[in-house]
């Protein structure tokens, strides 16, 4: 901790590191599919949908696209995942409906309890790809109980670019030593080490199911190592 | 409640309508003069200093000056109002912490309740002139909960201009009519109502203290009207 005594804030990754995007999305996808009578394997159509979201990012990182929330991202990366799935079947309402799902995503079973105890201690905010809306309704959904919504949206810039983890830190006041940030995800962790945030990286090996092959441990000396947001909490003495 | 059944965001105006700004900073200008050795009134000084928050405000919305977040402002009011109540005793750390009252202001007796309550059935938010961390850190301070920070900061836009309200509404993807506006403040209120917002007078008639003239009830047929955030809360059925 001796590293971590000027630590006020702990901001966090959220897809795949807060809430369990693949098997959310995969439990509509396939309630969906029953109900409008097609098949469909879930997580595997979840994980195509997702596997759009770099792609879709860079474009508007290398500046080839203008800035658009994710929302939007999502929605035509979900056109194209139901072309290529030839899936035809869906009424506008219908898309619209299911873009949300990434409003709906459920977290793994030990962040309530670790959030609630660092919120003690610590500002905690999400540094989310994720736009505003996205967050917070996904925070109601679930009872996350943020201080603040930073990230993507609130500094125009997303992840990796050093202007999302330099721009929140910003928003709240703080140097970016003052700031942490948590995620399974070691590019994420890299990024944000490089402007100078803590780090903390926790193990998510099941994001992307049971034949997961990246990111099953921390490939860099960061400042924590946790094996799930209470065993975080219980490291930043919250 | 039937114009108001498609309602998703209550969202508040802060200085005066949550939070009592005279006594918070009164008290700890008088605080202030004790240690440092000068006399001072803490609540003339209080409102004097608040008094240049709407010039200092106007030229930014003008575009005679760039946005600067609210801090700034507070800042320069305040070197200004030192000035004219001629106290050089304080040092540069002095100031910088006095000027930080602004996020340790401490909220009306009934905020919390009707807050804990609300957010059960609403998102609720802040869609205040404050910045960023004047409110998270505010929000710290004495426990309020809110879902998601708006207003000035998020939108580039201080209120009264319409893109503050119309902004923060599109942050949450929602249309104005599903948004309400809560404000101590006829003049807030009348702008949001322009912007298609709800709007809900509350009334605090003691935040320019016993001999307050302005403010005292609503000068319109707002959609609701409340003694409080507790009888707020009763009327919105949460």
């Amino acid at each position: 901790m001796e590293n971590l005594d000027q630590l006020k804030a702990v901001t966090f990754d959220v897809f795949g590191t807060v809430v369990d995007w693949r098997n959310s999305i995969a439990r509509e996808m396939n309630l969906l599919a029953d109900e409008k009578g097609f098949s469909i394997d879930g997580a595997e159509f979840a994980s195509a949908w997702r596997s759009l979201y770099q792609p879709a990012m860079s474009k508007v990182r290398s500046g080839e696209l203008p800035f658009e929330p994710l929302d939007a991202l999502h929605r035509k990366n979900l056109d194209t995942a139901l072309e290529r799935y030839d899936i035809h079947q869906l009424s506008e309402p219908e898309k619209v409906h299911l873009n949300r799902a990434w409003h709906r995503l459920d977290p793994w079973s030990d962040v309530i309890e670790g959030l609630v105890r660092l919120k003690e201690r610590y500002i905690i905010g999400t540094l989310s790809n994720g736009n505003i809306s996205l967050i917070v309704n996904m925070a109601k959904h679930s009872g996350l109980p943020w201080d603040v919504v930073l990230g993507a949206e609130v500094t125009g810039h997303y992840k990796p670019c050093p202007e999302a983890y330099l721009g929140s830190a910003k928003k709240l006041d703080l140097a970016p030593h003052q700031c942490m940030l948590v995620a399974a995800h070691n590019s994420d962790l890299h990024a944000a080490s490089s402007c100078g945030f803590r780090t903390a990286f926790v193990t998510r090996p099941m994001e992307y199911g049971l034949d997961q092959t990246t990111d099953l441990s921390a490939d860099h000396d960061f400042d924590l190592i946790a094996i799930d947001f209470v065993d975080l909490a219980e490291q930043l003495q919250a």
